[in-house]
C-alpha cells in the first residue's frame, strides 16, 4: 500500500507539504493541492485515519448511548445522527446500553478510550457526577441530567396541552391517558402534567393510567389496556404517551366493538411511521426528531470548537390530525 | 491523565510487562496480572484504543453500511448486530448509504482507512469488483452479491412457499402477490418465484403487483394497492413481501368495506414490531433476524482468523399465524 512518502515523490513536493494538504493546514496553492491529489489518485493512497486519530488525540466519531435499538424512536434518531454527523464529515459508533447502567458506564469508558469526539447520551442514568468534568462534548437526548450537561428535547408539556385540547374541543369528556412510567424521571413526564393542568382548568376529571419500565423494554401494553377499558366504560378520549401504547390502544377498543374515533378518540404521541400503518392511522404528536438530531450533532460540534452552547434546546412539537380523532380527516 | 508509565511504576514492574499484560501476549503469572490490574485502578489508567489499534493495525470495530435506517427491517438487524458485536467485544460503526452507490463506496473507502476489522453490506450495490481482493472481511447480508463474498440470508424462497400454501389452504381461491421492485435482483425475488410455482401447481392464476425502488425509500404503497383491490374484485388472498407493506394493505381493505380476514386473507414477510401492532394483527413469514446478525458477526470474526467460511448461509423461516388469515387465531 502507498505511503506519504510515496505520495510526496510522485508530486515532487516535500511529505510536509503532503500532510499539510490532508489536514488541511497553511497556505496551499491550488497548484499544490492539486498535484497531491493527482498523486494521491494514481497511487491509489489512503490516509490513515488511526494514525492521524493518534497524533490529534481524538477520531472524528461520535459516540451514541442508546436505551435500545428495538424501540422504534431511538431507530429514528440514530438515522438522523448519522445523517448530519456525516454532512461535517463525522461517523457514529453506536452502543446499546440495554438500560443496564452498569453497561451504560461500560459503554462510556470505552468510547473515551477510543477517543470519540463526543458523546450523545440518549439514556436515562442518574450517575451524573460521572459524566461531569470530561474535557470531551457530552450531549444528554430526551432526557435531562444535569444543569451542566446540554439537553436537547422536545417540549413536552406543549405535547401534552395540544393533545389534552383537541380531545376536549372534540367533545370528550372523559379523557384518559396511557403514560409511561413515572418511576423514571423523564422529560416525558411533562405529557402527564400537562394532562392533569388542561383537564382540572376545563374541569374534567383527568384519569391517568402509568406503564412500568418493563413494558418499554418489550413494549406490551395490551393487558392494562385491556383493564382501562373494561372499569372504565365511560371513557370517550384516549392520550397515549407513545404511537406504539396508542396502536395497541385500537387493538384493545377493536375487541371490545368500540369504534375509534366515533366511540373512542385517540390521540398518540412521537409521529413515527406506524402512525401512519395503523387502521385508522393516528392523530398524534410529532416530534421533530431530525430537528432535534441536527441540534445534538451540531451542539457537539460546537463544544469541540470550545463555543458556549445552550444547556437546554427545547423544540417545538405540533399536533397531526389523522383518522383516529377526526371521522373526515 | 495515568500512562503506561505510572502503571509500571505504581506496579513496581516494566513497561514491557505492562504492556504484554493489556495485549495479553506471553505468559503472566496471575500475581503480576493483579498488580497490573490494581496499579490501573488506583491510577484510573485507560488503555489508549487508538495507539494499540495503531499498533495493530485494526480497530476493535466493524463497520456496517445500510441503504436506510428509516426501514425497519434495518433498525432491527443494527440492534442484533451491536448485540453479537459487543459480546465478542467489537464495537459497530453505521454507514447509511441511502441507496447511493457513490455514497456506498465513499464509505467503505472511509471504513478502510478507518481500519475496521470487517464490513457488513447490507446494500444493493451491484460493482462486486470494488470488493474484492481485499484483505479484510466482508460479508452481505440479504444480500448475494458475488460467488466470492460470503451471504448471510433467509430462506425467501421457503418463505414465499409457506405463505402461498397458507393462503390456498385456507381456502383462497384467487390470490395476489404484492411484490417489491423486481428491477434490483435481490434475495428476497425468491418470495415471488415461491408464490408463481405455488400458485402454478395448484393451477391458480398467480396476481402479481410489483412496487418501485421510490417506494422503498418512502414506504407508501397505498395508490398501487388501492388499485389492485379495485381493479380485482375476486382477490380473496394478498402475500405481502414485507409487512410494512401488508400494514398498508389493511388500511386499503378498511377503506373498500373489505373485512380482513373473513373476505381477504393477508400474509406478510419479516415479522418486524408492526406485524403485532396492526388491527388485525398480521400472519406473516417471520425472518429469524437475530441469528442471521449472530452469523454476520461470526463470519466476520472467523475470516478475521483466517478460517474457511461458508460462501451462503441460508436461515429458515416460519409462518407465525395471527389474526390477519384467521378468524379465531
Amino acid at each position: 500500500m502507498a505511503t506519504i512518502k510515496d505520495v510526496a515523490e510522485r508530486a515532487g513536493i516535500t511529505v510536509t507539504t503532503v500532510s499539510r494538504v490532508l489536514n488541511n493546514r497553511g497556505y496551499i496553492s491550488d497548484k499544490t493541492r492539486k498535484k497531491v491529489y493527482q498523486a494521491m489518485k494514481e497511487l491509489d493512497y489512503r490516509p490513515n485515519a488511526i494514525a492521524r486519530a493518534l497524533a490529534q488525540n481524538q477520531t472524528n466519531s461520535i459516540g451514541i448511548i442508546v436505551p435500545s435499538l428495538l424501540h422504534p424512536f431511538f431507530a429514528v434518531s440514530i438515522n438522523y445522527f448519522e445523517l448530519y454527523a456525516a454532512q461535517h464529515g463525522f461517523k457514529i459508533m453506536i452502543c446499546n446500553s440495554q438500560r443496564n447502567i452498569e453497561k451504560e458506564m461500560e459503554y462510556f469508558d470505552m468510547l473515551r478510550s477510543n477517543k470519540v469526539a463526543g458523546i450523545i447520551l440518549c439514556t436515562r442514568s442518574g450517575e451524573v457526577e460521572k459524566y461531569l468534568g470530561y474535557s470531551f462534548p457530552v450531549v444528554t437526548f430526551e432526557r435531562s441530567i444535569s444543569n451542566q450537561i446540554p439537553a436537547v428535547l422536545c417540549d413536552n408539556y406543549l405535547g401534552g396541552v395540544l393533545a389534552t385540547k383537541h380531545l376536549l374541543e372534540s367533545g370528550c369528556t372523559h379523557p384518559a391517558m396511557l403514560n409511561g412510567s413515572l418511576h423514571v424521571r423523564l422529560p416525558a413526564d411533562d405529557r402527564a402534567k400537562a394532562f392533569i393542568d388542561i383537564c382540572n382548568a376545563a374541569n374534567v376529571h383527568p384519569l391517568i393510567f402509568t406503564t412500568n419500565e418493563e413494558q418499554f423494554d418489550n413494549r406490551r401494553y395490551r393487558p392494562e389496556i385491556d383493564t382501562l377499558i373494561e372499569e372504565n366504560p365511560e371513557i370517550d378520549g384516549i392520550f397515549a404517551s407513545s404511537d406504539v401504547i396508542a396502536a395497541q390502544a385500537i387493538q384493545a377498543c377493536y375487541k371490545k366493538g368500540i369504534r375509534i374515533p366515533e366511540d373512542v378518540k385517540l390521540v398518540g404521541f412521537d409521529d413515527i411511521e406506524i402512525a401512519t400503518l395503523t387502521t385508522p392511522t393516528l392523530t398524534t404528536i410529532r416530534q421533530p426528531i431530525e430537528l432535534m438530531c441536527k441540534y445534538a450533532i451540531e451542539i457537539i460540534l460546537q463544544k469541540m470548537k470550545g463555543e458556549v452552547v445552550p444547556i437546554r434546546t427545547v423544540l417545538p412539537v405540533t399536533l397531526v390530525r389523522r383518522e383516529s380523532s377526526e371521522t373526515t380527516p
